[in-house]
This record gives C-alpha cells, structure tokens and sequence, in this order.
C-alpha cells in the first residue's frame, strides 16, 4: 500500500560558468544560495561534492555565493582548477552529488588506532589521493598517521611501491642509469647542476629531472631556468638523454609519483616530514625515473633537516633497506649541513655560483665545488670501471680541464638557451655585522626565509647572497650578507625579517659547531 | 660600505571590499593576480596570509583572482567569513603580511613523534586554536596525533581543561546543576526533550545547552527548534533558568569552548573520533557550561560509536578519571545502541515522538519513553533525597501524571513558542520489505545517512519515520520506512541511497545480535 511520490524524472543541471579564481589545487565550485534546484547549504558542510557531467566526475569543495555576479542560481560556478580538470565548456549542462568519503579512508583510520597497513590498503590510499579524492584534511590525517613512530620499514616499501605504481615509469634501456638526490634543507645546495655535467662528461646516463620549489628559495629546475629551458615534454626529454647522455630538467612535465607531488602540497607548509616518508618521496620519484644507480646526500647540522648523526644514520639504514628491495643500487652519503652552501641562495645568485665553478674561476665557492666533486666521484664509482676511491680524481679533472663546462653549454643548447636575460633583483639591503669577532652560526632556515620573502623563486633575481661563512672573522658594521628583491612589498618582508634576526651568530672560534662529516 | 636601496616609505594598502562568497568557517581572501603592490602568486603556497588594518589582524586562505567583476588589483576581496572577522567596512585600507606558522604546531610536531605534552603544551595548542591561528590541515594533524593511542589520562585531562579555560563558563551559584549527555550516534535518540521536563518538575536545577546537527540528522537544538525559539542569549537564557529550573537552548550563543565548534568540523568529515577527543570535548563543554552533576550515556551496537562492550568500559573509565579530576559527580550509563530511538529521524519527526511521550498516548515510542525514564531516573538520584534505586518510579510518576508536559509547555512558553507550523516532508516514499521474516539488523549510519540526503536537519520535515524496528515481523512488499523529503534533489539523493542499500536486515529471529545492556 505504498503512496510513493512520483521520482522526479527531470534531471537537475545547472549551466557551467568558469569563474576566474585560483585556488591552487584545490577544486572549488560555487552555488548560489537561492539555486532552485539545490540546496546550497546542505552541501556546505560536506568536505566534498561530486560534479557529474557525461562521463566525467570531479570531486570539489562547494561555497555558496549570496551575489549574482559571480554565478546566477542557475549556474555553478567553477574555479580554475575545477574547470581545467572536468575539461567541458562554458555554458555545459552539470549535476551535483554527495560524494562518498574515500573508501581508503577506512584503512587510514585503522593505522591512526595504531594498525599495520598491508600492501593493498596503501595501494588503495595512493589510488585515492592519486585520483584527488583526498581533500586536504584527509591527506593530513594520512600523513600524520604514517608519521615517523608509525609505519615500520615494510610499510615505508608498500607505501614506496603504492606511489611507484601509481604514475609513469620511464625505461632507459640501459644497465647504469645514475642519479644523486639531496633530501633537502640547505640553501644554496645545488651541486646537481655540477654533477650532472661531470659524471655526463664520463660518458654516464644520468637523465636528471628535478622538483621547482614549494616552500625553499630555489629547488634545481628553478635555478637551471636561469640558464635553459626546463620545461621539456617526454619525447623532448628521451632526445636530448640518447643524445648528450643528460639532462637537467623539470620533472613535472613526466607523471612520475603524482601522489607525491599531491601530498607535498600538504606536508610542506605542515612542516612535518617523517623519515618514512622522506624515504618514500624520494625513491618514489627516482625509481619511476627509471635510474638504477643512486646517490642520496644526507646533509647533517643544527638547522638542517637532519640534526643529529643517530637520526642520519636511521634515515641511511631505512634508504638501504626499501632501496635493497627494489633491487636499485643505493649508496648514502652524509654530509656538513651546518650552513649554506656556496654564496648565493636564489635562483640567479645561484646560477653565478655553479657557473663560476665550472668556469674555475677564482672567486669559485669552494664548499660548492668540494661538495660537488665528492660526490660526483661517489657516483663515477658506480661505474665498474672505476676503481674505489679513484672518483674524486676524477671528476676533479673532469671539472678543470673544462669538460663538465663543456657538457654544461651543450645541455643548455640541447634544452634550449634562456632568453630572458635574469640579474639580481636591483633593490639591495645589506645586513651589517652588530660586533667583532667570528661568524659562529648560520641559520639554514632563517636564510631560506629571508630569501623566499625577498620573492624567490618566482623572481629569478631575488635572494640573499652571503659575504661571509662559519668561520669568517668579521668587523662590526661589514656586510654579512646582501638582500635582493625585485619587488617593494617583497623587499620589505624581507627587510623585517632579517632585522628582528638576521640568522646570523657572531662569536668565538670556538663556538663553532663540529662538523658530523662522513667523507 | 652599505648601498642599501631605500626602504620603502609607503605602506601597501588595499582597498577592503567584501565578497558575496560564503567559505564555511574559513577565511579567504581573494587578490588580484595582477595586483602591484603584492605578488599575488607568491603567497599562494602557503596554508595562510595575514590581513592587517589598523589594530585588527586575521589569518586567511589566499585565492588569486583573474576577472576583475570579482575583484579590481587594488583591491582585497574578503569571503563573508573573513569580512565578518575583520569586522570593518568595505573600502578601509588593509595590508597583507605573510602569516607565521603557528608557535604551538611545534608540540604537535612533538607528539607526532611520540611525546607526551604537557598542560602548557595543550594551552598553547588550544589557544592558536581558538583564536584561528589554524589551518583546517594543521587542525587535522593535531587530531590525529592525539588520536586514540597517543593521549594518555592525564592528557586528556590537560586537552580538556584547556580547552574549558579558552572559552567562557557559566555558574549558576547553586550546590546541584545537572545535565545529560549521550556521546551521539544513534538516530532519534532524543531524551534530553523528556529528562529536562521530568528532572526540572521535580525541582533540579538543568540548564541544558545543545548543539545543532553537524553531520547527523538532527542535534537537540534542531529539534527543539521545532516547538520553540532556542537561540537565546546568556541574560535570556539565565532568566529562563531561574524562573522555571530549565531550559532547552542552542548552546552557540554561549562561548563555551570554542575550540570544541572548530575541531569538531574537521573532526566530523575526517569521521575520526577518538575515546580521548570524544571525552573532553563532551566535559569541555558541560563544565563549562557549570554542571556539577553529569549523567552520559555510552550506546553501544554494531553501527552505533562504540561497537564493544570492552570499548565501552574503556571510554567509561576516561569519563571518570577526567571528572573526577574536576571535582564534577559524574556517572556513566552503558545502554542498547542497536538501532533508532523512537520511530521518527529528523526534527518535525522527532518532535512528534517526543510529545506523544509526554502526552502519554498509545502510539508513543515506547523504547524512547522507557530509556527517557531510565536516564532521568538516574539524575533524580544525584538529588540527595531521593532513595538510591527509586529514580525510575519517580521519573515515570512525574511523567505519567502529566506534571512533565506540564514543565515542557512552560519552557516552550517562556523560550518563546516556535511560530512557523512545520510538517512532515511533502514528497514520501516507502521502501518496502523485500522478504518475509523477522527485522534483524537497522543500520544507524545508513539510516543517519538517508535521513541527512533527505534535507534533515535543514528541512525540518526531512527524514525517515521507521514502521518497524528490530524484532518485527514483517511481510513481503510491507513497508519498513517512510522517507519525507521537502526538496525534489534531496529526495532523489534520499531515494538512490535507500535503493541502493536500505540499511535494514530481514532474516530468522535467532540473528537478531544481542543487546549489551547495563540497566
């Protein structure tokens, strides 16, 4: 005896409008308030909605818009975002729906109750997150759970191999491919863009794609725009390797590892980064760019990522251990991270400072170059025509008879010379030293600061270039570093940044932290 | 030898405008991409800004804008939130400055690693929170690193007296205030309507404060809203409550925890809820709200919050260990969680089983007249007077003879009667029995869930209204439920999902689980 209304055989669709706000990856859509045929309220609450159209879904956060200029009740709006990934054109016919919490999600509650997850529940979560079904507070919870004390190292494996499996795979057909990745945290550090020509110069593969920056003043494919093109499709890419033996370009244009680059986003301006998934993140990425030989550079100091050598050593042990079981072969390396490397910090202070090396000039940083040449000996060793220890020799002779600067032209030429002509940014500051005495301590992050406020690496020019290093005897009023900026409100945020602290210390020799050095 | 460039004399000021854009409970601001005075991409990655303008300062999300109908580049577009924050008018002069972490994710970071936090850690936690120093991300990492297995009791105890002291309290000057609660999850279960008119008749003090519905169908203010205005301010509201013992209120007009609404929304969507979350958010707000005396009731079932007995204990244990650190009386009750309370899901519906309790008809629910008078049965025993074991024949006493309809009407009245005549959703449908037997399982969340795709508790009359309940026998094509819609979306979401899954079991009598019941 049921009395069933009659199911409403109309379907609800609104008339899609692409709104011009960026929302950086996040998808938004907007619903007038008074829209007839949804309640805009009843979705608010919700962390997502799901917009339906043909065959295409995608999963959005939903405000409600009270002004009819921005979307009318008969439309829904969609951000920038939201509009690139449906893919459809102004005007199109959509429908909203309830979206389903992420089923993985079960799995990430089951790890924050203090569960072992298997290899099938991370394949699922990276699915998921990978497929953008993850709003951002779920890939919080995610990361949190699998923080440090969470996931034991076959977990770190799962999660490595969830993430590998998740994107392209690039295959060089060949036995060595190299690489060499840094897990980050020291300015200035951008011995990739001497390495790569070095260990080229040998005759090495070594396809180099490297991250721009999230939250640091300059990653590798920021600083090597100053110089060449980085944006290099696939094809382009495959090119350039058979033909120069390298490259140095950006990765994103690859799908490699695209949960990674999603939960980056998130863990980055968290500022949580457990070593699980350092190790994770970074052998994610290398593995689905195909290498077979690689170097990771732990960098140990006071205001490093790493601080004590007991937590190097773990990080070493758990890299060993997840690279052991992908059958890649994986050498660690930890190194001085108690300052920034070379002067420069910032993309085209950065560039300076790696050109000058591979033009032997005088005036060379000489902790880039040293850095450098260690490590690009470590990776010739990788060679197994290279007796052990013979590495540092050379790359030295590699780099001084000019041959890794002629293999850096040639890669330049192959990406594409940069036309822009980039200089440091033309308003200056200089920090001056408040006393006499030694430079005691450098702070990692403060300068990172200083140097992101002054605009990089979205201005090419802006940074801090440092005058003086740990050790330096400096006079009280001589400049300890320099500001650029491009920029009048930048330059400002900078300006108050380094007076309230300068992240410089001036002390005694003695004050000087040891170096926890392993070569 | 410094050249620095000349600070900056003018300050970077926008011109405030206001958009029609609500972002639910948190701020965004929206800037031009080709804004001059600020690099609109340079903020972008990161979780906040901060929004300054003479002494008023708030954190905010950064959208960048490319349409200039939203908003011009001299200008800074605020959300209705952030507007309403910010609290000046449209066209004030603000700057932007770069947010700081804040302070407190450094004890987050801490626990996350396994730390134990201590009671300054929890201030300092509680207070970036209330004070929206927070992004949604950072507030779901602090909930999941103090999840179920890393808050130890005397943490909780911290968390919840920190978050009592972040908000206002009230006292009422008297030796016994009491106040119920259930942790939440079961559908219907509305006693509250029925222990406050019964315990107020027989002269105890119970101020009772809810909240509305988050996620669930409908919270008690949504229901009480029904019969009467439940938005009163704190003088009303005491009034109120000196005059007749009672009252039935909305609690958001009272500051009471604040940090509790903020977490909550994440919380709820995230779907964790931990026994420590669960235990100071609940305290946080009933010793702020100036109980002395707290009776909570723990449903337990298979799709109920709590799905063992063991769990049960465990999450009891917690509630006394932390009220007893407060000096507050507090007695935990364990009752059957199987499935709804009563027959009605949604406010309209809901209200209609509460009265036809206290008007003693024939056709009452009689499982929610008899866990009402349970429960009050317990509070008339905090009262000294009344014998240990005679709560129940004085609460049925009152309630029979009319004297708690009585109470009711006089809170109505002086709450101010509710004017709108509300009525059960016009558009109904009516799932029906696929199978002859006996009603052996109803799934608490899947009919939460229908109830809320129905309108509930934004529709009033949305909901389901439950023919049978477990133990019914029931025919083929016979109808289980009725589901009332207001809207013709919401209907056919409510529609899909009770097609797709009814959330009810037919089977033998001898499946029907066993009820884990305390009284």
């Amino acid at each position: 005896m049921a009395t069933n209304s009659e199911p409403t055989v109309a379907v609800h669709t609104l008339e899609l409008r692409r709104l011009g706000i960026d929302t950086y990856r996040e998808n938004v859509v907007y619903l007038h308030r008074e829209c007839e045929l949804y309640r805009a309220e009843g979705f608010q609450a919700l962390s997502k909605v799901k917009v339906c159209a043909d065959n295409r879904r995608i999963l959005a956060v939903l405000n409600v818009v009270d002004d009819e200029s921005i979307v009318m009740p008969t439309q829904l709006g969609l951000s920038e975002e939201a509009f690139g990934k449906l893919g459809l054109a102004q005007g199109s016919l959509v429908s909203i729906e309830h979206a389903e919490r992420p089923q993985s999600m079960g799995a990430v509650r089951r790890k924050i109750a203090g569960e072992r997850l298997s290899q099938q529940d991370f394949r699922d979560i990276i699915g998921d997150i990978t497929d953008k079904r993850y709003s951002k507070t779920e890939i919080s919870a995610f990361l949190v759970a699998t923080g440090q004390s969470d996931m034991d190292r076959d977990e770190v494996y799962y999660l490595t191999r969830a993430m590998v499996e998740s994107g392209e795979q690039l295959s060089w057909n060949e036995p060595l491919v190299v690489d060499k990745h840094c897990i980050g945290g020291i300015p200035g550090n951008r011995t990739s863009m001497l390495v790569v020509p070095i260990v080229a110069a040998h005759g090495m593969l070594i396809p180099k794609t490297s991250s721009r920056a999230i939250t640091s003043p300059a990653g590798t494919a920021d600083t090597m725009e100053v110089l060449a093109n980085v944006e290099l499709d696939i094809g382009k890419l495959h090119d350039i390797v058979r033909k120069h033996r390298a490259c140095l370009a950006w990765g994103g244009t690859a799908e490699l590892s695209p949960a990674d680059d999603i939960m980056i986003t998130v863990e980055r301006p968290l500022g949580i980064d457990s070593l699980g998934q350092m190790v994770s993140s970074i052998l994610s990425k290398k593995l689905s760019a195909g290498s077979t030989h690689l170097l990771i550079d732990i960098p140990v100091g006071p205001s490093a990522k790493i601080r004590h050598m007991r937590q190097a050593q773990r990080l070493r042990k758990l890299f060993e251990f997840v690279g052991d079981q992908f059958g890649i072969q994986l050498e660690v390396i930890i190194t001085d991270g108690r300052q920034p490397i070379g002067f420069g910090i910032g993309p085209v202070l950065e560039a300076r400072d790696v050109m000058q090396v591979l033009q032997n000039l005088p005036e060379a940083p000489n902790d880039l170059r040293q850095k450098a040449l260690r490590l690009a000996g470590r990776v010739l060793e990788f060679d197994p025509d290279v007796r052990g220890g013979r590495g540092y020799t050379i790359a030295r002779d590699i780099l001084d008879s000019g041959r890794a600067l002629e293999m850096m032209n040639r890669i330049i030429g192959a990406q594409g010379e940069q036309q822009v002509k980039f200089e440091a940014g033309k308003l200056t500051y200089d920090l001056l030293s408040p006393a006499d005495g030694v430079v005691v301590n450098i702070d990692n992050l403060r300068l990172s600061q200083i140097a992101s406020f002054a605009g990089a690496p979205r201005d090419k020019g802006a940074g801090v270039d440092l005058f003086k290093k740990l050790g330096s005897r400096v006079e009280q009023g001589e400049p300890l570093y320099r500001v650029h900026a491009e920029f009048s409100s930048d330059f400002d945020f900078a300006l108050r940044l380094c007076q309230d602290d300068s992240g410089y210390a001036i002390g005694d020799q003695s004050q000087i932290p040891a170096a926890f050095v392993e070569f």
